[in-house]
């Protein structure tokens, strides 16, 4: 069996992590920040040192501008509902996911006006392009730093230079990036970053966050208890508290937790190197099978992450799927990955494609598998 | 050790959740509703089975009512703002948790206007008040089942007729109540119903829920992805798609599932009397230590949950929840609960209180245990 469904959520997950998510369970049952007994203090610990951890991985500049959320699209939310006002003005790319595009699509009811930045064929983005959409109301440019559909690599560092020159406000979606691509919040000018943390950063479903720049001011989507100056009924304005309402999920930030240590273990840059193998790999061997269509960037490069878009020519991209699920059981993602407008970029909005996003747990065997699965199917196809 | 804090969150688990949370995690890896291949159905079918188990706990009209959220504050936000619209009026009562008043306070920014029925000082809501509080533009009642500070429990049966009598949406918060108290959506007249994962229903932190009555229709806090209607920058109209974007806690939301089979299988009614005795032993044991004050109802009735607020004269409520834990290792909570206008209700809002809170894996020694401990420290300090 090979699992290359990776992009949507990381399968398997380091050991540490399962062994961190039942033990924090079993042994560290309190309420983080809501008392001050042992097993409350315990788990405000825990949530303590992810915030520490993470605030390290993603060089924020303290541990309190981490702010965990329920995924990556939650922090999305925050960041756009939080920083958007009346009047304002947002530029996008038309690679985006719709954890970007439905809620900034939601905000033109309040009167927040949209520019979606058209990306070439294979997904890439010109910075000229940002720079002539920016107007005088401007308020956010936000942008995924890699594409869910076709693994482009967006150019977040002159975006973010372009951005911070203007005093706009720069919200990066790291839902394919984080654990994989070196993200240094301060050098890039990103003042939020939301990340999930059950892909890349292989900690389990139902953790995410958001790094909120020092000093950046959010209205918060979410109002509640936050353990923190009970006595008022307006929220508490300090970070982070402002913006996690509610009981946090303590064994899943203590396991994202675990989870960012095993790929600060690996390094970046091996888990970078191992990927882009087993991707140059995969896009060679496409090459030699009649009828596939390869979307992105043809080669593994700074350009692209191991996420390949494929469609086979006179097959359904549901049935290709099926057929490699069914017959050879290869998991792989069809359709059109919640994100309609990179379809439409890259040509692709009526069939979908079929996508195969590898992570550190897959081979170059797994991979030769997928590629015999291919032929195979080519063949008797043809 | 006792733990006492299970109003915050419970602990234990029971065994199965544990198990079922690892399981997911190693062998149910898929993301939800995102694929057709058999890890990702898989997942889906785990958490369709949570939606059947939670339906039909709480008599819901189908498991697509049920929507997941990270936890009871996300469900409270969700349905307060999605159905609250300038000019609306909203009711709620002086017992409410933070979850509850933030969110309306922060809506009074966009011209709702609210009033909160005072409640007497055992936290008793008289329904007739919360008739007379009605205003033809009352679109929301929102009530706590029971006071997180003093267990009293509210008369929903009789403010839910009042509600459907006149079309006013009618939200229960079952932060303490799910998993304790019988809840049947239908036969109380809920339109809304906002409940914790981790408290009663012995689910893992991390996970909550917000049930929706058929038919009613909310604006989504969230938008994103959902893995359906993906070509659409609409979010989808159904539910739970409406309100479920971005990936699912899925071992967190399995783990819920094995709570409430758990619950089930004990029974709420069992569950109840021996919850009862624990609070009755407690109560009674309480009135012959000297320089305690009790809030809330006097005795285990149906009037009030295993929650027990006290204080001990002479003794702030942080420095007698210190000493228990430090010098017993009996783990409660001090201070304001995230409640504010619920201490002003009982008349402790400098104080505070300390909070005992008990769970069916609590035992009458515990509680026992906790009488010696309390009668121990008021006679050093007489």
């Amino acid at each position: 069996m090979a699992y290359f469904d990776n992009a949507a959520t990381s399968w398997p997950k380091p050991e540490e992590v399962y062994k961190t998510v039942e033990d924090v369970m079993r042994n560290f049952g309190g309420n983080p920040g809501r008392s001050g007994h042992k097993m409350a203090l315990a788990a405000a610990r825990l949530i303590y040192d992810a915030r520490e951890v993470l605030a390290e991985f993603f060089n924020a500049e303290s541990p309190t501008n981490i702010v965990f959320t329920m995924n990556a699209t939650d922090a999305l939310n925050i960041a756009i509902k939080g920083v958007l006002r009346p009047g304002d003005h947002v530029i996008t790319s038309s690679m985006e996911h719709n954890s970007v595009t439905r809620p900034i699509f939601a905000m033109t009811k309040y009167g927040i006006k949209w520019d979606i930045v058209k990306c070439e064929k294979d997904g890439t983005l010109d910075p000229d392009d940002v720079v002539k959409a920016i107007k005088p109301n401007t308020r956010l440019i936000a942008i995924t730093h890699a594409s869910n559909v076709t693994g482009t690599v967006m150019p977040i560092e002159q975006i973010g230079k372009i951005a911070r020159e203007r005093d706009i406000i720069f919200l990066v979606d790291a839902a394919q990036s984080a654990g994989v691509l070196e993200i240094d919040v301060q050098k890039l000018n990103i003042d939020l970053l939301a990340f999930p943390g059950h892909k890349g950063l292989y900690g389990p479903q139902g953790t995410g966050g958001l790094y909120v720049r020092e000093g950046l001011k959010l209205a918060p989507l979410r109002h509640g208890g936050t353990g923190s100056f009970s006595e008022e009924l307006l929220q508490p304005e300090i970070l982070p508290d402002l913006l996690e309402s509610g009981t946090l999920n303590t064994p899943g930030i203590a396991g994202l937790a675990a989870g960012v240590r095993f790929v600060k273990k690996i390094g970046l840059s091996n888990i970078r190197t191992f990927e882009d193998q087993l991707t140059q790999k995969f896009l060679e061997g496409l090459l030699e099978i009649d009828g596939i269509t390869v979307y992105g960037p043809p080669r593994a490069s700074n350009n692209r992450l191991a996420v390949v878009s494929i469609n086979m020519k006179g097959m359904d991209s549901a049935e290709l799927a099926y057929l490699l699920d069914s017959r050879y059981d290869i998991q792989v993602r069809p359709g059109l990955h919640c994100s309609p407008l990179a379809h439409e970029t890259i040509g692709t909005k009526e069939q979908g494609t079929v996508r195969f996003s590898f992570s550190i747990f897959n081979t170059i065997e797994e991979v030769e598998g997928a590629l015999f699965a291919l032929k195979e199917i080519s063949k008797a196809i043809s």
